[in-house]
């Protein structure tokens, strides 16, 4: 199929081979960086960026909610995309060879910190992910003509959160996506595992419910006309591009081991080769304009709904849960619900019943129930995003990279811990206090009743950043009047006496273990103070250590976790410079399957233990 | 297509109601569990269970490397697995009614507690990476004729660790697997994304290489048939059978909200209804016995071998860890690499160059690739599963059953913390200690040079279960003796004077940051101590107490980790007990791309930020 170029062929082809060089050229000045992965995409990269069938953005207004949006899932060929956006416009071209400088924000993966960055990409297969939260946002909530492309590796598509994704787009008729992917062939170590097999890919694709193009990647005309033929389609599109890795690098093309390497003193017959291929080399094309009418929704503060419940009242927190967030539903369509098939156990059924509109089914795949949910967030949604606590474990990837995309994301995990019971190890969460305390900058609540659940599920809907909120599947006593007041990073002393012997910490199910020990200690003479963690990150030293200082220098926490990285190393973390000490009542092997009451009485966190340990440790 | 049902077909059809039975009985003893779930898998389970092309095992000795592998990746069906293996002999009756009971094994997703269960499941879409890990095992290492079979449910097909399994089959031609998924249409909360489009299964699992047989799965002539031909393909298996959740369960059959819900005061009609359609409630079939001659490979201990760097040498310890393993790959065939496309990066690659059929390739999948490691590990063999510290993060739900599967892998993340430098925060492992740290009995070594690596690695692959080895990018000082002695749960204390005035406790880079800080202190009239933590977990409390006790109560600890869960928090957590004052040093934000010496510097880990931190310590 070899036609004439247009003269619009001709000046995309110079602007490819022109990033190309600039990709070279910048990993050199770097010293690092990926320029055969650059190269193999450059052709795909500028027509999709110039051609008025491509994507239409304003490049003096990157963030601007207005303009189609690219994702670069190959995060590691950042220069070339830098590049796109320098030769668009928006980045001056002597910028570039700042690359990777730690005083410069061209990183080496792209990030947020750019304002043409939505989301951080180079942790492979989570472009699409949050893609499809982007088009879906687009498509059902903003009701704008907007497009998502997204432009991935071959090698990535090995990633299974790929294939969530693609299920995710087929089901929901994600007719605004457009995945390209680069097929060529060379992975960082080997081949890949279709190598240059472009029918395998358009097979997978297609039975996954999309319209494909199988095109030569390098061809411009070829593109030109998938995007074109591709205004017809009402289905995701996915154009499946075979190139060379290291296209036009001589003798480096199609090579191993040229993967992630600057090619440094080998740069200069390469590039006069290319440069040779350019007819202008100040060819300059403008990104059409962008035609949607979307606009950056406005977040109005949230205030606490009316919890109906009355001190003593038995609720699940999980119910709390669900019930505050139908309620913060009703104040504002930008409270979103995202569920992985958990919704009457998680209890995010009842936002859906009341708000079909404000809700986002994708089915089991925590992958991308946690990228969708960064996707709706760029779209300016307040996405709160739940399944079993533990189950998060399987999107910590998609969680971690989640900060560096400075997402808006509220975490609520429910059936934390061994109180779940009969249904045993697999489905209690006792890890994930552990990892998302790592998550820099996000907030952690670990409410005990209802009250105090409304509270924390308000401030996280009011929260610009990251928020995880641990629930449980027991009834628990209502313990606050609905007035309470609570504040990120603040504990409550629940209890509190004149010559209290201990410090005893508690959250969740363990905050009643506490409560009742207090009492049955007092009926022995035996006074303790209680604090109610609430909020686990960042945490309240202030309060602990005066709890601390009060109460012997001692602390006892007690949780429905393992031991590390949850509330008792939280709290040693916090007094650590003070010399407190710090005793701690936590899971300390893979339980089994029992009656919650049975198990947390194995497990040593129900009352009788919390009573037993404080006799130890007053002795 | 309906035939004369044989004597056999009869029977087993017989067997899958008699299972039907006892999952509605077993249920409605323990209070929970979902009978609908193991109703629509009931002809599946009794006729590859007991027809003679179907599994071939030795009930009475149900661990035996001989056998054919069964893994119920929908492990929410464990009730009716559970009276599969009572049909074939190996369970009492009575015994069926102890499920869910918190002194008995029969726990609600299956475990090894069980001697019949190899891999827990319960976490969906984890079934078939564990399969898939056995059957390379048997087809390349062990070289055997078992077959591996892998039940799934249809609403665990979304999650995409199913599709890298089935990338990866089909990719090592995988003619010993069987995948058979049990398309009942519902999920817990809803339907499942395809409902009964079984043609869209067909498709996606053709796509992916697969040969499939679409059947009825309640029509055991279908199933028989099914399993007849599969005896002349070559290639992984599917049968995708169309079921009914619920099956013969009346008017509960095909109806939401029936999961996970025992029937109770419904049973009765039920039962009876079932019971109507049994031709002999003795019925009795015999597993076919197994042909294949595989045995229990013997383990011996290795010895550690000689690591050739001398005190000084330069060397990085992923570097280390590669030549180590390689040495150890000399000593046994069972020492295997698992590798996700990064062996030129974790140094898996001198194994691989040395050994390759001692080498598994599994591409960028890395929840695949811990499956596949647990599998492997099933078979005797002592997998080495390597990638990026912070892309284990990708596969935390795996890992986290790994434990409960009480497996046998080493895992190695290379690239940890801000040393790596340009390539940016995506990359950087910041979170993968606290990860690790939260899995129970798993051991955690954190070298920080190439000797200490060389123990690390060998005590692992002599060390029976889980093991984590965090290894770095730059080059490391040797610090010890080839000739230095190195034990689980011990640290070293590698700088020491009398008269002290703090603890750091450093590892990996950190450890360097620490002893350079010492020497510049020294110069300066200032003695510290300076511990080498090697051992994160179990943690040397002795060691640490001690020191603390000899140096002002004091210890700074200084890590290439965000300060969550990592060495800090472990170091806290040992000496909490004994009011001991802890400090820290660690990465307090999502760091930026730079080089390893500015990023070390910016984030205060470095030789001076140690010195400024001792310094107003002990002012």
């Amino acid at each position: 199929m070899e036609t004439t170029a247009s003269d619009f062929e001709v000046k995309v082809q110079d602007i490819a081979h022109l990033m190309r060089i600039d990709s070279i050229n910048m990993t050199n000045a770097s010293g690092s960086g990926h320029p055969t992965s650059c190269s193999s995409m450059a052709e795909l990269l500028s027509t999709i960026f110039f051609h008025p069938n491509g994507m239409k953005f304003n490049p003096e207004h990157p963030r601007g909610f207005e303009n189609d949006k690219f994702v670069l899932s190959k995060g590691h060929a950042a220069p070339i995309l830098y590049s796109a956006w320098s030769h668009a416009g928006h980045i001056p071209k002597d910028e570039l060879l700042n690359l990777r400088k730690i005083d410069n924000d061209l990183e080496g993966h792209p990030t947020p910190r750019l304002d043409f960055i939505d989301v951080a990409t180079g942790s492979l297969g989570q472009g699409l992910n949050a893609a499809v939260g982007m088009a879906y946002s687009m498509k059902y909530f903003e009701k704008v003509s907007n497009k998502v492309f997204c432009l991935l590796g071959d090698g990535e598509m090995a990633e299974g959160s790929n294939w969530e994704a693609m299920n995710f787009a087929s089901y929901h008729e994600l007719d605004n996506l457009i995945a390209i992917v680069d097929v060529n062939r060379l992975g960082q170590s080997d081949e890949t595992s279709l190598g240059h097999s472009v029918e395998v890919y358009e097979q997978r694709f297609s039975a996954f419910g999309f319209h494909t193009f199988l095109i030569d990647g390098h061809n411009v005309a070829e593109i030109v006309e998938a995007l074109e033929q591709m205004k017809q389609v009402q289905k995701p599109i996915a154009i499946l591009a075979k190139t060379i890795k290291g296209k036009y690098f001589l003798d480096k093309a199609d090579q191993q081991p040229w993967h992630g390497k600057p090619l440094k003193e080998e740069s200069n017959p390469i590039v006069e080769s290319i440069e040779k291929m350019i007819h202008d080399k100040d060819a300059k094309l403008t990104p059409s304009v962008p035609e949607s009418d979307a606009m950056e929704p406005e977040h109005v503060e949230l205030t606490v709904p009316e919890c109906k419940y009355n001190v003593g009242d038995m609720v699940a927190t999980r119910k709390a849960f669900g019930e505050c967030l139908k309620l913060l539903g009703d104040q504002s369509n930008l409270v979103v619900g995202v569920d992985a098939d958990v919704k009457n156990s998680t209890m995010l059924q009842y936002l859906k019943d009341s708000h079909p509109d404000q809700f986002i089914d994708c089915f089991i795949a925590e992958q991308n129930l946690v990228g969708v949910s960064v996707g709706a967030g760029v779209r300016g949604r307040i996405p709160f995003c739940s399944t079993f606590a533990t189950f998060f474990t399987r999107a910590f990837d998609h969680i971690r990279m989640g900060a560096i995309s400075q997402c808006n994301v509220k975490f609520v995990g429910s059936h934390c811990g061994v109180s779940i019971g009969a249904d045993g190890p697999s489905q209690m969460g006792l890890e994930d206090i552990a990892m998302f305390r790592t998550v820099p900058n996000c907030i952690v609540f670990y409410p005990s009743e209802a009250v105090s659940t409304f509270h924390a599920a308000t401030l996280a809907a009011n929260h610009k950043g990251m928020v995880f909120i641990r629930t449980g599947r027991p009834d628990a006593k209502t313990f606050y009047k609905s007035d309470e007041e609570f504040k990120i990073g603040q504990s409550k002393v629940a209890i509190s006496n004149d010559y209290d012997k201990i410090t005893v910490v508690g959250a969740g199910i363990t905050f009643t273990s506490a409560t009742e020990a207090a009492e049955k200690l007092k009926e022995e003479g035996t006074n303790i103070r209680v604090v109610d963690l609430f909020c686990v990150k960042p945490i309240d030293k202030e309060t602990l250590v005066k709890c601390a200082q009060e109460t012997n220098n001692t602390i006892l926490v007690v949780e429905d976790h393992y031991p590390e990285g949850g509330i008792f190393e939280a709290v040693c973390s916090a007094v650590a410079s003070e010399g407190v000490k710090v005793h701690n009542l936590a899971i300390n092997d893979v339980p089994r399957s029992g009656k919650p009451t049975e198990l947390l009485a194995k497990y040593k966190i129900d009352c009788d233990a919390v009573v037993e340990k404080v006799k130890e440790l007053i002795a």
